[in-house]
């Protein structure tokens, strides 16, 4: 059974518009750039992953540059950042969970639109996992910080559980709004109680961790 | 009308030759890399935004493997500035007048180029902007500083108005080379205004720029 | 001639074998990732060159994700890395062969690839060296170091002569598994003595180096 195409697109961008408030916020806070490093910073997060994704599986151009909603939803996500980040409260909070929604919205959109265009399972997972990871990576590698994915808390996991729930529930016929959903809560749920209690995954063998 | 492709190709061609004698000239300057180091560098900054660019509208193998002369004018402008960037005086002036120079041929051909495989307007607007800021932020990443495009100088505005000329002028049926070569001036103009006189684009709203 | 299919993909998983090992050893000795980070860098550093290399020639979906063995050629050399890496004594040298062994398949499979695929000779040569360097170059940027092919010593100057063998051999219709292979040494075997008596190319002229 393929995805239904309109429940894949507002998931996907649902992704978008999380990415662009968390990239936008991280651009405001972190690195206090101006409006257009704040904007650009917010687009390149919102829309990296799904770039990275569309190459892979070869669907060029990118929906990024095939709809126009990609654009304006990055676009409005990262204006909005820009306006009201300076108000926020419990700033690092907000940017950390709007990080893993869009990780959590993009490992399921990925994984489904990889199965879509044929990938195996396998494949499909780990290109989840990629999308869901992407845009924040190439936002960590622009402002020189080493990629969330590659320190120690709990990221890649939870990307590859949600990715590895759609491709099962794909697979078995039972995907659709709820389970794509509930993967995707079940991912945001493993990041957020991995940042809550500042849980990592083991380290080698061998070695105490600091 | 569709872009003619001879000036496409020229304008093309002198943005990639700014962009490797830029390059080159950071490596040489910057980072005092090698030869090998100097010529990789003057080539990915050279190649690197239309790459991006054409596997973005999926034009593949990109134009850089599919014509000889992308490879030979950028191995030409990464030795040349190898060979004469010690005797140059005023190289940091150089260094942003070629980088200018590549960011404005490169946002109007792109502009054109995305038109011409069929994106919508505000999409070639985006790709444009895009090739003009990616050989750059290539360059930026590869020697670890944060890419000027998200640093405070007016940047990627002036390659966004470039392109929406190109747009516009192409969709109005007056494209040709006087507004090619217009539209990469104005853009080349606002660059290096923002740069002679520190013109930032404007902080978020309620904190004071130090 | 066309190389024989099934050389090429050996060729090619043996690299992203040592490239997978080197990738995870560089996280477990420079930046002391967890088991995530380990296999996450190992897995990049294996697939990154591939997945450039079939990109530009518009290979897609890229080997990786239309052939299992890959990924699980990646997955199992970072594991091996993880679980064996503490143990190992002169991890420096063992990271630095890997990197060359992993150069030098790559820059043969890379050149051969882009051939098949109907690129030019010399851009054949330019993309054998892009997917030598390319897997090893994320990992840089990744972990925040100035990439090894920009950095002095000879990196790049093998890669470009281990892809220019193979393309001349393969031109000449006398290529196969002896004089790839032999491509392959002549290119681990420059980049290991650039390393062990550290040569570098020359630098810019009218400048010492210090």
């Amino acid at each position: 059974m393929s995805t239904e195409p309109a429940l894949l697109l507002a998931l996907d961008l649902a992704g978008t518009f999380a990415f662009a408030l968390n990239g936008a916020l991280t651009a405001v806070r972190v690195v206090r750039l101006d409006i257009v490093g704040v904007v650009t910073l917010g687009m390149i997060t919102a829309l990296g992953g799904g770039i990275i994704r569309d190459v892979i599986i070869d669907y060029l151009p990118p929906a990024t540059f095939s709809d126009w909603r990609y654009l304006a939803v990055a676009a409005a996500g990262s204006l909005i950042a820009f306006v009201f980040g300076q108000r926020l409260d419990r700033m690092t909070g907000t940017i950390t969970m709007l990080d893993a929604a869009g990780l959590s919205l993009f490992a399921v959109t990925g994984a489904s639109k990889a199965l879509d265009m044929g990938l195996g399972p396998a494949q499909a997972v780990i290109l989840g996992a990629i999308t869901g990871v992407g845009g924040g990576t190439v936002r960590d590698v622009l402002i020189q910080r080493i990629p969330t994915v590659l320190r120690s808390e709990l990221y890649a996991i939870p990307a590859l559980v949600g990715a590895t729930i759609t491709v099962v529930a794909t697979r078995t016929d039972i995907y659709g709004l709820p389970l794509a959903l509930g993967a995707a809560v079940v991912c945001f749920g493993i990041r957020m109680v991995g940042v809550q209690f500042g849980l990592n995954a083991p380290g080698p063998p061998g070695r105490r961790r600091g």
